[in-house]
């Protein structure tokens, strides 16, 4: 069954982020920053607990040392240095969850990292590695894509599974990309469109895309945002949906 | 026998700190900094590398959220946020250490954090806590005093044990504190008396006081530094005379 | 006449704080942080530039080099390192609000800062000796008590004025200091009696104490807040009742 | 007659770097590190003070938010933020030295940062923008290339000069770029040759290429390294060389 993923824990010191109290309900996977492009030891120590609390499984979510950007600049890191990144915020995530009586359920990269772990050879060997140096049997989540083969070959070679996520939310390309944020139509603002997608994700491992082809999108699981009332309002609706469908 | 511990992995990014590979070899065990008050991931996982490659136990050496001061003033911390940082960087190192077939053996704060243990009651409750909930087999490191029992104590309802440090090139009270560093006589200087208070704490768990009593000042681990030559040249000859005791 | 003044410009990176936009036409003095403890480049050339729209006095917030305890927590601070510390934020920010055509006005330090000045001699030293070096005619703002002559005999060493701030929402003891904020009644929560004090304060000078008697407390500006709609609202009547004072 | 230029006060609170005391009274300008990529402010307040002792001129070195990677990492940065980046670092520098009695007289971006200014239009109108809404009159220091007019006209339209700056010790191109650091050749470590090609660029404003063509290579300033013993050992040469030419 389709399972939402959402970034959660990326509140800083004084500064809060999100409604993680409200979310943590509603999804089953929850992605946790570690403390190095978002969050603190007690933020994270407060999330870990929020998420054993309400069952959620527990995602390392690493990403750039930059917290004035939140993570989300471009940054030319070297593999070995993405390595050493990846590892030390898995270690410190997984600790913490441990000494708590859970666990780190899987890797999920953030923002910039993500994207570059998507593009850059180098970059998605250093986070591969630094799994498989940590525990290989953590799955990595990807982007889903149309085709999913040459990655899962690559993580194959570090002993790592894959997880790929889709969106209910974004546009896609016929070519299974999403469509870039400066389109006017990249993001579905109405609920219906929203629903459908996820629907259409869940139950047909397909998307309509913006030119109205529907192409292969097979996904293990959904990003979901809630850092707003529509957001939350979504994330609610597509919760009940998948109910409705895993009773049918 | 009497060990000794050093501080090491404190470079920070392009800044480097400590004759790391020169100490390593000469060590038992290795405070290394976590990525707080001083290294950073790419630091701490070369640091955890070396102290393997010379079979060096591993200490978890957590300090203040203070780069810029090194971890050395004092700060204010609530003690959940004593507790989260702790073990935060406990968990940290500790994954690292078994990412690569090794583990912690012991914590030991460090600077301004180990003298808000040694003196703040909430303080040292945060960071047993924060060990008790990791993992209550390692132990802490204090400072070694004349009278440890309450300490001890303390320790004990966390399930902690200690392991007490003394310094073999810093002079003591007759109450068995150090001499203040203000004191033109905190520090001793002369290669000779080191090495007698060395000797005097290995061989009887005493030492000579700045007035020149002798007083019980058990240990488990002498303190050592190696960031310059003259203090590598007292550890290699403190290293000798601890292996000539044992031989003898 | 009294003045508003309220903290501003603390947002940093993606994570928001405050609601500047809607408290900046509401004050006369923004104490805009200087992105040490909060802030960066961006938030705080926006701040400015807000400041400059709606005709309000800008004000140098410096504060601990603590980001995460948001300035705070108590920090051990030697003397050089306050000066050092307070010259540059505050250089910071009168450079940027000079090249947008305007400058600071006066400095209040921030939290930790702000407590440790008023407690202990050496920060206040710092801080009076970092404002003077730049430029001695900005006033340093300092909490109004009952009695402010030995602080500016203090700062006039240094040629500095001082400012005095008042909380309309904050009980006095008779001592003419703040009603701690762990005691129940520290912060008024009623409307009427945040408008009294603030009245009080405004036409003489004085307020009346948690114990019932009435105090001088001369007041240059008070301190508000605006981070939460009751906050905001209770600035809006200050306002108005300012304003009314001012025809009358 | 040609300039030296060194990055001086690149020290973080307890990591030092670099010899300051040393290479200072060598140089004709230093380009002081803002307290973003290094620095901190109490280093560069010292470093300051260091400067004017000397009568070096104040060079504003302004870097990417990113201590970790010393500013050497490319980053994602929009042009506003580069803007209002390098505005608050200028100004942090220029109010410290002017409550000296100094004042910052030329800005040179610093690594990653530097790099992007001379290969991407937005980084360095971001830069050339911020300079000349603190102080058009203060020139920005770029790399001497073989063509300089394109770079000119740019900075025209912001009412900036340029400086621009050539190295001794690289080897550069037939095309006027300095041949890549990759290359066994790139850097000349033979004092000789440093000395000839500090000559050259003194006298002809021409530097003899890696292919033995002779190129126009007219500049401003040389940027010398200062932070080993042979560094040091060449600035020195330079120094007596160029003394010795401007006698002659």
């Amino acid at each position: 069954m389709l399972k939402l993923n959402c970034d959660l824990g990326e509140s800083f010191g004084a500064w809060s982020m999100g409604q993680d109290e409200l979310v943590m309900p509603l999804i089953d996977q929850a992605n946790i920053a570690c403390g190095v492009h978002a969050s603190d030891p007690s933020t994270l120590y407060k999330t870990v607990r929020l998420a054993i609390q309400h069952q959620v499984e527990i995602g390392a979510h690493p990403g750039y040392p930059d917290k004035e950007g939140f993570g989300r600049r471009a940054m030319a890191l070297r593999e070995e240095d993405v390595y050493a990144l990846v590892l030390y915020q898995l270690a410190a995530l997984d600790g913490v969850a441990r000494s708590q009586g859970a666990e780190v359920g899987y890797v999920k990269p953030h923002g910039a990292l993500y994207h570059a772990m998507m593009q850059d050879e180098s970059t998605r060997r250093g986070i591969l590695r630094a799994v498989a140096a940590y525990r290989s049997d953590l799955p990595v989540v990807m982007l889903a894509t149309a085709a999913h083969q040459q990655l899962r070959d690559e993580a194959a070679q570090h002993r790592i599974t894959l997880r790929f996520e889709a969106f209910a939310d974004r546009a896609y390309n016929d070519n299974g990309g999403l469509v870039a944020r400066g389109d006017p139509h990249a993001v579905h603002h109405e609920l219906a469109k929203v629903l459908e997608q996820a629907r259409s994700i869940a139950t047909h491992g397909s998307v309509r895309t913006i030119s109205g082809n529907q192409i292969k999108m097979p996904a293990d699981t959904l990003c979901v945002h809630g850092d707003n009332q529509a957001a939350l309002h979504a994330v609610k609706a597509i919760r009940s949906m998948l109910t409705e469908l895993a009773k049918g």
